[in-house]
């Protein structure tokens, strides 16, 4: 834990900014701290006070005795550097600032921070906040927090971005008898970020889960390269918000962070680890199942219940989250048949009508739990007149305590099974209110095994060195203020690095264009070449399936046509490409994500397609491994992997090459922000892959503030330009 | 009500297997009509008692004195057909029997419950159940179930099918402050099912929302024709279990119902104005949004909050739900600017900061529930040493008692928060304990809005008449054995009713297929006839684009390959037709479903999109209307409706009509029980549509138990007939 130490376990804290006057947060960190008993000394630092709530208070921090290794801010903004500095010169080394008025209230709060951080880095202290709410350990007592509440101890910890929600979300876990080991609110994020603590975390001995509450990763990278190593020893679920427009707007409003996109946080996510749950319920029910039991080694689960309707519920929802319901093999049966004889029924889910016994459920718990067809056991119980809750509970944790398969509770109700859940919980049975619920715990639980069993694996890094000619081609490109690239930009450069490109030229007369198709099996593709036309099908600027014999014509025709529909565009000519060999057509793309770097994408292709958004993303660098699971996810890919009614299966082995090519072009040139190969044509085993368009985007200056992501329709160029015929199909920087 | 009026508001109830042991249920029953105070008579009839729980017990039905209206039943099954006659003598035509040991448990137990069908049939006796668990109304104290609480009263009427069920949920709604008007468990609905309840309850002066757990609907066009006319008026939320195979397993060994399918069972709610909760909460959190407030009149939210991440998780939730967050107009942000300063922050959401006091809430809501802006409030608050969250319920609930707009509330947190969720109870604020949970109920009751502003119509009745010929036809190919259609079965008989085919032929020699051919202009698909090949394409049986003159070389070349792939195949010639002119590929189908009817399906066309399910579903008769809201539901749909890039919109009108041509020969011909149009061609608007291949099922003998929807690939014929070459096209029963 080294530097971070103090933040869970200091000797001595100092309160800056405590308060006599009740209802201030000065006062409440005080009172908070003295009602959770925290043991190390506790000192209230106030020039205007002399004793805080019975302590003895310091006019200033540099004047407080040892030991004190972490110290507490909650003064206004603005003297808040003036603070840290004394913290500095105290020689705290640990310091969290509760203030708000920083980064996320504008500019000049940014620059205070700003200020914060220099301080911080000048002294060696590392910083939680500002904008934060402190550390909760209720092991320790210690709370630095005003929360209302200080959460039984257990074995959750809960990062959180935002303070509020801790504060609330600790209050609610109070209630359903969830136990924290460990809360950290993070605020701003100057310094200290989720990563660290994550990393610290895994090595806290009352620590089995890690819960996050994000809104925006400030060092993605960082994050994927801890994340990826604690994962799969201590489990970390996140819940991230900001997914929608809306949500992204009151995160932006909220924390001034510049979001990263959602499929960019979900991939990351994916790769290394990290459970994403979508609910504040999702988060600690999925930390529960984790928390209390191993979670299953596979799918296959048991019902056991006293009620019809509920399993039935219990067993939609378990099919939905890809568990299953195998039928009791005969020795199970068998086994079950001569302990609770006919009346059950005995076919999964097993209902052992509404009057079931403790006994019942025992023998039946142990008999599931023994059987070789069951990984996890779901125990329903609907309260009434005829049964003990209570006494079922403990029945069952008898049971569970003799397995290592794990066991799961819905308990439904709430007054009749009340005292029942807290058993449960006290027994470390994971226990749910509802069918839904336990069954996306069960399936997340699972979803961690399969991490736990095959951690990600570190992503390659890859070779760019053959990919240097083509960035210094594109900087050069960049500082001669082009922005798109079209595919007669692309194809050199793709060529010279091994895309698997249908033959091409760049024809400016008819004459070429003959000459090229003379030599190549027809027919060909014939495109426009215009430095102003971005979307060419729109305008009807290709012509497909063209014979050799045509060229010459399709060389004239086409550029008539465009003129008509495009008066004002520069047309230099056509570009011939032989047709590729059918197969099927995906798309293969790249955006750079502000947080994570290189989002790739996989998707099936065309525009039907693109409107049912059948895509799949991961983030650059990533094994082969992570290219074909991304293939997998999507219904195009798994098309090309199975095969499908009369399509037969494509080939993968190329595909994944040609999706690794983006990465290593999307690694090794930094100005390239945005990139497609759409479709790319997939033959059959052993017959490759064929790019039959490309474009790609450049960094632009940033003058607007309107999202880069969203210029690429707006930011056509104007046709009004022709600056650069000199080197036809090198593009000058747009008019507009 | 009439002959309901017993189950509702009863003068005596006899019980009759009241017992005077404590644990047995028809002691409980007995203590709990005296536990809630039923005012009306209790007569315990039991022939070895003389007084159960102090009251007098008669030995049969038929010695109770008046006031008997209503009898409960809870005697071992084989007894219950004698006492059910005992009522009839006695003149109780009210019963409830909560006895099991009937449908649900085999043959013999449903020959049981038909006998009791029969003899209530016989005395005019109204029946609940048998296997049900009775009915409770908190009103009146009227309780003959054996639940262990009674609900607090309420707006809300409960129906189940399953009695465990509906005990869980009447623990968990008291222990949430959710009062229910009415509660009836329907068991094996022998005769009263969930469509008379509802009926009922239409005109019950406590209810403003009716909740329905089913697990199979037995009559569906009942229960369309009677949810149709009630749902716009007092909305019906109902949760279906059995949607996945595994939940439908567990709900055919529940209660021994044929499920129907899942599709079916939506497109019947959306059509009747029904809106479907997916989970148990989602069912009681949206009554609770229905039954306490008018629902939003459109949708446009205002977050109100004392938190940013609550609120950004609520911004997420509500836009994924379809809701929108406009910012405050002009003057709505200056009345909030002049009532609460700088500190907060004033776009949507709304943010009074940790310390908002109960003043500054109501000034807030009273403004947004004034501004034009805003269809609905959503007000967070987390609990924290700074506030007061009772009373800012209260200061919300006086806001919202002035607006005709809904505030709904989250107040995170539990034990902060709970007298706080009481008192918004008590003031029917619709409060949700999550943010996700708040946006998905407001999105729900959003959405009956739109199903009381515009009600769902009455079905038209399409004139069936021209179909006639083709049921006759489609008889005669039944009696003869036929079991599946081809297109070249299924053409003639579209064409007669009008059915927009490309011109085509069956050509049995070599020279028709020329003669056909030289009278259209080409190109021409050529697909094989034969009555041993149901998919075409795998083997190699269909060529596309060819032209005239090469039509005579197809005829031989395609069945030659065939013959290769599948030499055991009869052959009888091709089926020759004019390309259609390219457009959007569609799948227009029909599969009678069991409960409700036929089910017609629309979506994209191609095995792309079958693997990617864009498809919407309706129970046929429909009007117009609906047939382009199922066009509009899907991703295909909508590139037909709207266009979309490169593709301009398609003939909807034409689209529509083929659907409800599809619709009509489905309730024209019963015999026909499954149906595909595949692919249709949509030409652009004035072009029409093109149906270029087509097939059906016919009704089998009901010799095997398997799922008939699987048999279609099963039952492929043989390839060892060739009895039926006399009228080539009209295929035998197949020998397997």
């Amino acid at each position: 834990m080294s530097s971070l130490t103090p933040f869970f376990n200091p000797k001595g804290v100092a309160i800056i900014g405590a308060s006599a006057t009740p209802g201030k947060l000065g006062h409440g960190i005080v009172a908070n701290l003295l009602r959770s008993g925290f043991r190390g000394a506790i000192y209230p630092v106030n020039p205007r006070a002399d004793t805080i709530l019975g302590l003895k208070a310091y006019p200033d921090i540099r004047q407080v005795p040892d030991p004190v290794d972490l110290a507490v801010i909650i003064i206004p903004a603005a003297a808040a550097p003036e603070a840290l500095r004394a913290c500095g010169e105290r020689g705290v080394r640990a310091v969290a600032i509760l203030s708000g008025g920083f980064a996320e209230t504008g500019e000049a709060g940014a620059r205070l921070q700003d200020a914060l951080l220099d301080i911080a880095r000048a002294y060696g202290i590392r910083l939680m906040g500002p904008n934060a709410v402190g550390v909760l350990n209720p092991y320790t007592g210690l709370d630095t927090t005003f929360i209302h509440e200080i959460p039984e101890p257990g074995f959750i910890a809960f990062l959180s971005q935002s303070g509020a929600l801790g504060g609330a979300l600790i209050d609610w876990a109070k209630g359903q008898h969830i136990g924290l080991s460990y809360f950290a609110s993070l605020g701003n994020e100057a310094d200290l970020t989720e990563a660290d603590f994550i990393q610290a975390l895994d090595h806290d001995p009352h620590t089995r889960v890690i819960t996050l509450y994000t809104e925006s990763i400030h060092n993605g990278p960082r994050f994927m390269a801890i994340a990826r190593q604690v994962a799969p020893q201590t489990p970390i679920i996140a819940l991230k918000a900001g997914g929608t427009e809306a949500g992204a707007r009151a995160v932006a409003s909220h924390t001034a962070s510049l979001g990263g996109s959602d499929e960019a946080y979900s991939a990351a996510f994916k790769q290394t680890g990290v459970l994403r749950a979508h609910t504040i319920r999702e988060l600690f029910e999925t930390a529960i199942a984790l928390a209390y039991r191993q979670p299953p080694l596979g799918p296959r689960v048991a019902i056991l219940t006293n009620a019809g309707g509920p399993a039935a519920i219990a067993a939609d929802a378990l099919a939905r989250n890809g568990l299953q319901l195998p039928q009791p093999d005969e020795t199970t049966h068998q086994a079950l048949h001569d302990a609770l004889g006919d009346a059950p029924q005995l076919r999964n889910p097993i209902d052992l009508l509404g009057a079931a016994s403790s006994p019942e459920y025992e023998t039946a718990a142990r008999i599931l739990l023994n059987s070789d067809t069951y990984d996890a056991i779901l125990a329903i119980l609907v309260p009434n007149t005829a049964n003990d809750p209570v006494a079922v509970a403990d029945v069952l944790a008898q049971a569970a305590a003799g397995s290592d398969k794990p066991l799961y509770a819905c308990f439904m109700g709430d007054l009749g099974v009340r005292e029942a859940h807290r058993r449960l919980h006290e027994h470390q049975i994971p226990v749910f209110e509802l069918p839904e619920n336990a069954a996306r715990a069960m399936a997340n639980a699972l979803r961690w095994r399969w991490v736990h069993a095959s951690p990600p694996a570190p992503p390659p890094e890859p070779d760019l060195t053959p990919f240097q000619p083509i960035r210094e081609e594109i900087q050069r490109l960049a500082r001669a203020g082009a922005t798109y690239l079209t595919e007669v930009d692309l194809y050199p450069l793709l060529e010279a690095v091994g895309f698997p490109l249908a033959p091409w030229t760049a024809a400016y007369t008819k004459r070429t264009a003959e000459a090229f198709a003379s030599n190549y099996p027809g027919p060909f593709a014939v495109k426009i070449l215009s430095p102003d036309i971005l979307h060419k099908s729109d305008l009807g600027g290709v012509m497909l399936n063209v014979p050799a014999e045509a060229i010459g014509k399709a060389y004239w025709d086409l550029q008539a046509r465009v003129r008509r529909r495009a008066p004002k565009a520069g047309l230099q000519g056509v570009l011939v490409q032989q047709m590729a060999e059918p197969g099927a057509e995906v798309i293969i793309g790249m955006r750079r994500d502000p947080t994570f770097g290189p989002l790739i994408l996989f998707g099936g292709g065309g525009v039907y397609v693109e409107a049912l958004r059948d895509v799949a993303f991961r983030i650059a660098p990533f094994a082969d491994e992570e290219a074909r699971r991304m293939i997998g996810e999507t219904v195009a890919g798994r098309m090309i992997l199975f095969g499908a009614r009369s399509k037969r299966p494509g080939d993968v082995d190329a595909l994944v090459a040609l999706i690794q090519r983006v990465a290593a072009l999307a690694l090794a040139v930094p100005e390239l922000v945005e990139f497609e190969l759409n479709p790319v044509i997939v033959h059959e085993p052993g017959q490759g892959v064929t790019v039959v368009d490309a474009r790609g985007v450049l960094q632009r200056e940033m003058n607007d503030s309107s999202n880069p992501s969203q210029n690429r329709h707006l930011a056509r160029p104007r046709a009004d330009t022709d600056e650069n015929t000199s080197r036809p199909g090198w593009r000058g920087k747009p008019t507009s």
